[in-house]
C-alpha cells in the first residue's frame, strides 16, 4: 500500500512557515505500514492542487492531504477534493452548533464563509476537529486512492490524525500486524564506514528493514520489524541485531530515540555513584556544561575547571610551570597533570581534562584538531589520549567532547 | 519564471527529518523574484527522483534540488540529474585535495565512494561547498528547464545556495536591479510583540521588503530594497531601518545573517581589550564554552569556574559559608559574591555569575527558571539582576547565558 502526503498553503510554499505535518503523518503512516513515496505542497490554487491530486491518483492507493480547510476565500481544499472525486459537501450539524456557539460567545459577526468549516465530504467518514473548527474525512473509493483530509494548523492536524484517522485507517485496512521499531545508536563511526560493514544486511532487508539515519556526531540503526504479534516481531529484531552487533557492535552505545552517549554515560555514573569533575582548555566548559544538561546529575558533579590560558592552568590546577614549558601545552604530560589534579582539588572518583589546538590557527606547532584527552581515576594511573579530530573550530570542540565521554564509557563503565 | 523544488532524502521522506532546506529555498528564490509552484519530497530512489524530473520539466523553468549529494550507496542524485541531463559527471580537483586532507588528518581509511562528493554536472557551473564535501551543480539548458543541485544538510545547502547559487541565477538570468537585503537581529523580544510594534510596516510594505524570522532565542527582521542601484537600495533600507529603529531600537544589538549576540559583544570585548571570567553554577560552562566558539577570545579570557555544587562555590571562590547558608543559593549575595570573587581570582576587568534553578524541580523554594546573574567590573559596584525564564531545564540555562551577554552589552558596551 502506497500513499502520498500533499500539503496545501501558500505560506508554506513561498517559505514563510516550514511545513512540520508531513513529517508527522509519514511517521504516523509508516507505524501503520503504510509507504510513502512522496511528499507534494501547493499553494492555495484550485488548478494546481488539481494536477497534485490527478498525478496522485496514478501513483498511490491512498493521498493524504493536510490544510487549506479554514474559513477564507484562499481555503478551497475541500470544494476542489470534492470535484475530483465527484462527490458533495455536507455539513456537521455538531460543528455548526460550535461556531454558533463561538460567535455568540466572542460577539465577532460571523464571515459568511464560515459554514465552510463544518463540511465534510459525502459519503466519507465524518473527522472531528475537538481542538479547533474544520471538519476533515475519509473517503474510501473501489476504483481510485482513498483520500484523506485534514486540516492545517499543526495541532488541529496531528489531533485529528492521531484520534480519528488513525483509527478509520485501521479499520479501512484491516492493520492486526504489530510493527515494531528498535533504535541502535553508535559512536566514532561515520555513517559510510557503518554502512559499508553491513552493506549486505541493507541489501537484502526485507523483514526486518535496517535504515541508517546520520544525526549531529553519531550514526543510528532503525530496525523495524513486521509480524503477527509482539514476541514474534521482537525475535526478528533479535536475530538482526545480533549479526549488527558481531560487526560494529566495538562502536554501539546504547538504544532509543531520545538518547545521547551523554545520557548514557551520565546515568550510568550517577546509578554507580561515580563523582566526576574536568579541567577544560579548548572545550573551555563544554564539557561540564554537557553534564549538566542531564537532570540529577549534581549528586555526581561538584564542578570543576576552565583552564584556557596555560596561567589559568597552573593557577587554578596548581600544576608546576616546567611542565607546560617542558612538554608543551597540547600534550600527554599536561592532559595527565589536569586530569590528576582536577581529581584532586575536587575529590572525586574521576576527573577528565582537554588540551588541544581547536583551530582555526595551529597551537604550538601543533596543527588545527589535535586533541589530547586526560582521564584520571581513583587509586589508578592516569591515562591520556591523542585523538586527530577533522572539522573547524566548534566541531573539533564538541567531538572532544564525544570523544571524552566514550573514554570513559570505555574505561569505567 | 516559474521553480520548483525537489528535497531527496528518504529521512524527509519518512518524517524522520523535517525539511527546513525548502522554505529556505523558496524565500531565497522570491527573493531573486523566481515564483515557486510545488515543492515535492522523494526519497533517496533514482526511478522516483527521474519522474519528479520527468513532471518538473513539463512545467517549470527552474529545478532547485538538495540532497542526495554524499558518498553512501543511497546518495543517488547526482548520477540521476546526469542522466536525466545526458551529461557526464566530473571531479572537482581542490575538492579531491579537500577529501584527501581530511583523511590524512583524521587518519581515517577513505572509502571507495568517497571521491562522487567532488563530482558535478559536465558543463554546468561548478558550485563549491566552503562548509562541507559535496560538491554543486548550476546547470543551463536552452530547451529544458534549467538545473540547480545543491547539498542536503541546511548548513551546507545555505551557504552554498547564499554564496555561489544566487550569483549564479543573477548572472544567468541577468537581473540588473540591485537586491539588497539587511538583517536586523534583536534580543529579549517575542516574534508576536515585535511584529505587534511594528505591524502597519508588515501591511504596508512593498519595496523594501520586511520579513520576521524566529531563530532560537531571537528575532530577526529581514529587510530587502530593489533600486536600479546600490546607493538607492540603501537609501531605502536605511529610511525602513530608522522607522523600526525608533520603534523596537531597545531591542536591537546587531546586523548580519551570520552574526549572534555573543558574537557581537566578544567581538567588542576583543577590539577594546576587556577581559573576562565566569563563574557558572546552572550553566556549568555552557557561558564560557559559548565564548571560546568564537576564534580570538583568548585575548581576553584566561579562563574561569564551574561552581555546580555549594561545596565548589565556597572552595574554588573562597566565598564565606554563612553567604549561601544566610542568603540561600538562588539569591543575589551568593551571585554578587560569585561574580566578585571569581574577578578577583582571575584578576579579570569583568565577570559574570549565574546562580539559579534550572529545573525540572525547584531548588531551596525557588520555582524553575529562577536565576540570577551578576556583574563584577573593576572599581565599580557589582550588580545581580533577577531573571524568571521560560521553558525547560535547558532552554533556561541557554536563555540565561544569552541574558548573561546582553547585560554586558548594555552595561559596558
Amino acid at each position: 500500500m502506497h500513499a502520498e502526503i500533499i500539503g496545501i498553503g501558500t505560506e508554506i510554499l513561498l517559505g514563510q512557515i516550514v511545513d512540520t505535518n508531513s513529517a508527522y503523518l509519514a511517521r504516523g503512516l509508516a507505524d501503520l505500514g503504510i509507504e510513502v513515496y512522496y511528499h507534494t505542497i501547493v499553494g492555495d490554487n484550485a488548478n494546481r492542487l488539481t494536477q497534485a491530486l490527478d498525478l496522485a491518483a496514478t501513483r498511490s492507493d491512498l493521498i493524504v492531504m493536510s490544510g487549506g480547510l479554514g474559513p477564507t476565500a484562499d481555503d478551497l481544499t475541500k470544494q476542489t477534493v470534492a470535484k475530483f472525486l465527484h462527490t458533495d459537501l455536507i455539513a456537521d450539524p455538531l460543528t455548526m452548533t460550535k461556531l454558533d456557539q463561538y460567535y455568540q460567545q466572542s460577539q465577532i459577526e460571523p464571515l459568511p464563509n464560515n459554514q465552510q468549516m463544518a463540511m465534510y465530504l459525502d459519503h466519507s467518514t465524518k473527522l472531528l476537529n475537538d481542538v479547533g473548527y474544520a471538519v476533515g474525512s475519509f473517503y474510501q473509493q473501489t476504483d481510485g486512492p482513498d483520500v484523506l483530509v485534514l486540516p492545517g494548523p499543526p495541532k488541529e492536524m496531528s489531533w485529528m490524525f492521531d484520534h480519528y484517522a488513525i483509527p478509520a485507517l485501521k479499520a479501512a485496512y484491516h492493520r492486526d500486524e504489530f510493527l515494531i521499531s528498535r533504535v541502535l545508536r553508535f559512536t566514532e563511526i561515520g555513517e559510510s564506514e557503518l554502512v559499508t560493514k553491513i552493506d549486505d544486511l541493507i541489501a537484502n532487508q526485507t523483514n526486518p528493514t535496517v535504515a541508517p539515519y546520520i544525526k549531529p556526531n553519531e550514526v543510528t540503526l532503525r530496525l523495524t520489524a513486521k509480524a503477527a504479534n509482539e514476541v514474534i516481531a521482537n525475535q526478528l529484531l533479535d536475530a538482526l541485531e545480533s549479526q549488527i552487533q558481531q560487526r560494529v557492535g566495538a562502536y554501539f552505545y546504547g538504544y532509543g530515540d531520545d538518547n545521547s552517549l551523554p545520557n548514557e554515560v551520565v546515568q550510568k555514573l550517577i546509578k554507580r555513584d561515580i563523582s566526576i569533575t574536568a579541567a577544560e582548555s579548548l572545550t573551555a566548559g563544554l564539557f561540564q556544561s554537557t553534564l549538566a544538561t542531564i537532570p540529577g546529575v549534581s549528586a555526581i558533579f561538584p564542578g570543576g575547571f576552565v583552564t584556557y590560558a596555560n596561567e589559568a592552568k597552573e593557577q587554578l590546577l596548581a600544576i608546576p610551570t616546567n611542565v607546560i614549558e617542558t612538554n608543551g601545552v597540547v600534550s600527554e604530560a599536561t592532559a595527565i597533570w589536569m586530569a590528576e589534579q582536577a581529581r584532586k582539588q575536587m575529590n572525586t572518583d574521576i576527573a577528565v581534562s582537554f588540551t588541544g589546538a581547536a583551530g582555526p590557527d595551529p597551537l604550538e606547532g601543533q596543527p588545527a584538531g589535535t586533541v589530547w584527552i586526560g582521564l584520571a581515576v581513583k587509586d589508578q594511573p592516569t591515562i591520556a589520549q591523542l585523538f586527530h579530530l577533522p572539522g573547524n573550530r566548534n566541531t573539533v570542540r564538541e567531538r572532544s567532547v564525544l570523544r571524552a565521554f566514550n573514554l570513559i564509557r570505555q574505561h569505567i563503565l
